[in-house]
């Protein structure tokens, strides 16, 4: 049976997702600010710690993506290739280095969702909105100072996040929070369902051939609401440090398995 | 009780639609081709014939939208503003006037059907994907030769339309069918629902500080499918005349009425 | 051009909605309250009046349902006659008679947004849950003594109602708020968007060969939210009066205009 | 960190899905089919052997569900216990014993799509609808002779399945292809994405305190439709075998490792 992932089948068109590489072409919005240190420690994985230096800092970032496998062909059906994303990043130290994690992450489409699950992100669904920057005519903002961006996240209906960007300057870099290889659990538990896991690894993952264009430094601001299946709101905002757009374009291979129980 | 449509409410706010002026900004693919001018005839409004010249032209036009009132208030929370269309435009005689009409179209948002109701397009609710251009990355057109563009139509979980748009080189016009006022029925039946209508109005309307950018030229294809409650597949291609990119930018205060039973 | 609603079409196959008779099958979860009446006045017709008797009370009912022309081809293609509503009930004296009259609506489906746009309900689009009954196994409520259902509408992703309903006795009717004929009014502006109106009419309807069936009292309870574009949480429940679940068959053919101005 | 899935977090709320026991009330559609053995073949483990009696059996099954942990919150919030789903089952033999197997299914939730990922069912999101029986009015079939159901399956704006159903008599059980416990394949691939597999299980579950009512036999029709992600259409249906209606409810706590490379 042939597929990268399942649904197995003989011609293995049906697997959920193509196998690596997969590209991705984007925009990005992203608000970093400072929660209590004591609220992401409980989000870490086991023997990592918070990080050295600004240990509360979180990244809260909405993308609006365009992606594929390696033959781009679900570019031209783009109900296949576009999705939205809302995901929070935070720091820590591992072994002597510094990592990114995303601890909370909601796309709106399946093949996201589950190439989400290959790389260690706790993907769920979500209903994810974020403004485009336009050209021509008076309906968004330019890529310019005071250019005003909105940004939602809901899930089962229920409002959970929300932001407001406004673009300052151009940027050398989109913020530091999000700017390390990433440090993932991939974890399933055994069918038993008795506490045995049948995977249980830690693993680390980043694109390759990566660019960055547009990127404009922003003042930001950042609304989290509570829900009975979420726990985001947790992590209070209770200082800004930067807003930032810019646009991305990233290509994504293989990870590595650090640690295998 | 105050707001512009229903409903109507003491603070106005819950009003699907501010009053105008709306404007618009996005992204539009277009493809032009010939039908036989026999299936455009069964489309135009009482009194009016086919177009003298290329009477068979037909658009069929995806559009990926943001859009506001004048307080601009949708475009930081973008579940408001946001919306995709697809549609057909043909062209008629009227009065010694060509006019462009809208015999189908499709959106995905509530505030976008409603708003097109008072403009007169006889809007449906589908499902509508069309590729963006990006600026890094690989997942996704360049705006430059040989970029490649795929737009789809669904309605009640059918794929009604496909289109494959290929640019070309720049252009002056995104073609010619969609280039007049528009000539629109606004009809509803009398609630007895007996043949008498309460409203039967023939209408007119443009949208003015009307900018394009960007504009491509294009080889096209485009494959219409049944459906049980579509008819847009009777408008056979027979030749495609062009295919098209640009962005636009517009914004609509008022139409007028031309004729009202 | 055929059809009973735009797009008319030589086949009449396009239309939003088939001609009257309209079909109707669903379950009902109830919950009436009492509001400030002052609340309720400002959502009444022009010359229309608070009611006499017990004049602050409100309906908010959820409804699942099934629907479909008088040829019932709907009822296997089940998209097509598939939607939840959830709507607002208050009622008001007018002429001399008490109505009920529904200003806030809201359904999921194209269809009937615009059936009720006929029938005068000022409906916009939300997403709307609500538990079913179930007959065996353990995901469920029983219609009986202590069953217990849930009923939720979100608009725009965020949550605007929620009610709560625990079945105490079968009863002989589901409230008396819904319970006269509607008072609506149909309203669209000229195109000209100036003031004046294209249609402006007061209408009654009521449904026919309605059957109820499986009635139960409710102790209930019910909660509204705030939200940008929607007042109906300024109907703020003062006192719950009841709780219902029943379901209903109709079917619809015809209003009345009462006054057209 | 706790949480029975991910996202794990320090209250455990926000995990994906709830420890189990899961349990599960719906109604189902089912078609029984024969295809030509072969094309079953391909969709079997590795080791598996096509069904001694009747090898060409295939049953499409649609299911409206409610379903929730065991304390049934979700029940309250139905947006987190109500989901549709379509499927496939086939049979096999592998050690000695016949069992079921599904080889494709759809689901419209995330918390479903990843509870069947424990339990090895290979989910994708799609856009599920089957008719419900109804009590009163003339929108729906009751469950009677002659009671006419349809069900659809949509992919990626894709109709990919549709049967219709109309119920002759009571039966005694609905079918024999979804009978047996599950063969299900529990396979995630290791990050390195090279070819090794981080998790390869072949599992066994079934559900516990079954109980089905309302068992009807059905004539059914199917008809399948190709798409490029989409093989289920290979399963060419060559003889309908039967249709049925019934109600079920079920729970399920785990299930068992038979083999783990």
């Amino acid at each position: 049976m042939a597929g990268f992932l399942f649904p197995k089948t003989p011609e293995g068109r049906s697997s959920l997702i193509p196998p690596p590489p997969w590209h991705y072409s984007g925009e990005m919005l992203t608000v970093e600010y400072r929660t209590d240190p004591d609220r992401i420690s409980g989000l870490l994985p086991e023997g990592a710690s918070l990080a050295a230096e600004d240990p509360g800092a979180v990244a809260l970032i909405w993308a609006d993506w365009q992606s594929c496998g390696d033959d781009l062909s679900e570019l031209v059906d783009p109900v296949r290739s576009q999705y939205k994303e809302c995901f929070v990043v935070v720091r820590c130290e591992w072994d002597g280095r510094t990592w990114s994690r995303s601890p909370h992450i909601w796309v709106d489409k399946d093949f996201a969702l589950v190439r989400g699950y290959h790389q260690g992100y706790p993907k769920k669904l979500g209903e994810i909105w974020m403004t485009r920057p336009v050209a021509v005519g008076r309906a968004g903002p330019r890529l310019e100072a005071g250019g005003m961006f909105g940004a939602t996240l809901s899930v089962t209906g229920r409002r959970i996040a929300e932001a407001r960007v406004t673009l300052i300057r151009p940027a050398e870099t989109p913020g530091f929070v999000n700017g390390h290889p990433m440090l993932h659990n991939r974890q399933w538990p055994a069918i038993e369902s008795d506490g045995d896991m049948s995977m249980d690894e830690l693993v680390t993952m980043s694109g390759y051939d990566s660019e960055i264009a547009d990127v404009w430094s922003a003042d930001a601001d950042v609304e989290l609401f509570p829900a009975p299946t979420e726990e985001v709101a947790n992590l209070v905002p209770e200082e800004i440090i930067a807003g930032y757009y810019h646009r991305v374009g990233t290509s994504w291979r293989r990870g590595t398995t650090l640690r295998s129980n």
